[in-house]
């Protein structure tokens, strides 16, 4: 029999975790209660306001002591950060899930310190916005997103099966994979997007026509680098705790970029033609895939 | 008194020169009559019976004789071809433009042969979509974009009115410039993205685990690479008409990129926060400053 879920906490009160108390709300109503933590108390009192939350407080000890599933919500270095004072005051027999964006570095920090009584099983959803902070919180942030669940070989099987039922009331769609290929994946595909996004930006500041550029700014420039105006902590801390397959992806990425320059002024058109028409093949090819997913 | 126009020639009815072409009619009627140039027989057929053009044939000579002004709207490298036979066959006093995308390779290419009795004036419509051909043009493609003509200073004024009335009616905003300026922030604002997106697609190439990267893929993936699906042979041409601007732009990329692998592996969480924050930062402000240029 499946054990009970009754109260569900969620630290960290912004984007995911908002929306994650949202859609829980919305699918389940009073049948769920939600604790919303979060240090920042405007962002508990909007939680509470927008029934994003049932109680808030700013003291994660009296707030997940009667938990069943607590949610770590907060950028990574924030939860490796206070994971060892967190974990002590999980009640025994609950599930401890996190929403981090890179997972093998977290593993080992919450793994290291957690009681073995509560069963850690990391998450992902993927689902962000350029938007952050509880103001952007939607209940349908996560509805068809894929949400990311990884266990170890020693997942007890009850406590997966609640955590996935749970992640399924926000209408997500649930895959497993192991921590390494998740950070090697989400490197390419979400990492390597951002700061390229971030370096397009950039590379205007060495313009002595900046201001004549971006007059000519066409939807272009601006979809590439929608995302260059994401939040600047979660990202620093997802490069360092990311490390190595952001920089081996970086150093691909740069030097991709290094052999099209070389080729551009060696007038070779057959080698660019090839490279542009190759890339347009390939994310055709790729959404056509991902389409495949979604039905 | 302005010069009354009356006929139009458009070499190559694709995206631009078949949005031209439908901007026109649709702003003046029968008062203008289009002739649509291009050795593509159904693009001219799709032309004639989706009122992009009155009268279609494949044979330049005779397609332009008549004409006031000519636009030409193939790809920058077929323009440099034909450029010497087509500037013959223009009428004295008649108005030569371009729609090319790079324009100091072209204006050489152009003035080397071209009759004085011709008026040319270069001209770059900011206004790209990832699908090309004559199938996806629209009448509204220009509206509210900047379309920038380059005037030497020994530029005819009646002329330049003529070719300016004549823009106006697709309801693009006109802006001008020099060819070197232009050729600089289009590499930086415009073929920077394109570059870019196709480098990320083809870092995917070298993943193992390209299948589950695609699955996750956001948003952000597909945002940032949506101009990676466009037109190889256009790309190319641009690559090898802008070598310079492109290849400084795409080294100092390459540079940034390889800074923030290095930073990140230096675990320097203060300078990558600062390269996330300063882009945020300046793409808002940037953002801010396009949307003064729109009011």
């Amino acid at each position: 029999m499946r054990p009970a879920v009754k109260q569900i906490a969620i630290i960290g009160m912004g984007l995911i975790g908002g929306s994650l108390g949202l859609a829980i709300k919305a699918a389940q109503g009073s049948n769920i209660e939600i604790v919303g933590i979060d240090t920042n108390k405007l962002a508990l009192t909007i939680a509470k306001q927008c029934g994003a939350a049932d109680l808030i407080t700013t003291d994660y000890k009296t707030g997940v002591e009667n938990a069943d599933i607590v949610f770590l919500c907060t950028p990574v270095l924030q939860i490796a950060a206070h994971i060892s004072e967190i974990a002590f005051h999980v009640k025994k027999g609950a599930i401890l899930t996190d929403t981090g964006s890179t997972k093998t570095y977290l593993m080992e920090k919450i793994a290291a310190v957690l009681p073995r009584e509560v069963h850690y099983i990391p998450g992902h959803p993927m689902a962000g916005r350029e938007k952050s902070g509880i103001e952007a919180a939607e209940c349908t942030l996560f509805r068809d997103k894929w949400y990311i669940v990884i266990p170890d070989a020693k997942v007890d099987s009850r406590a997966m099966e609640t955590l996935c039922q749970v992640i399924s009331w926000t209408g997500a769609r649930i895959t497993q994979m192991n921590a390494a290929q998740h950070d090697r994946c989400t490197a390419l595909i979400s990492h390597m997007p951002h700061i390229g996004a971030a370096a397009l930006v950039t590379l205007l500041q060495y313009s002595e026509d900046q201001e004549t550029s971006i007059k000519l700014a066409g939807g272009g420039f601006r979809d590439t680098t929608r995302i260059a105006s994401s939040n600047a902590d979660m990202w620093a801390d997802i490069c360092m705790t990311n490390t190595e397959p952001i920089a081996d992806s970086l150093d691909k990425f740069s030097q991709i970029i290094s052999d099209v320059a070389e080729k551009i002024r060696q007038k070779d058109r057959n080698s660019i033609h090839a490279f542009f028409a190759n890339a347009k093949a390939r994310r055709d090819a790729l959404l056509r895939l991902e389409q495949q997913f979604s039905e």
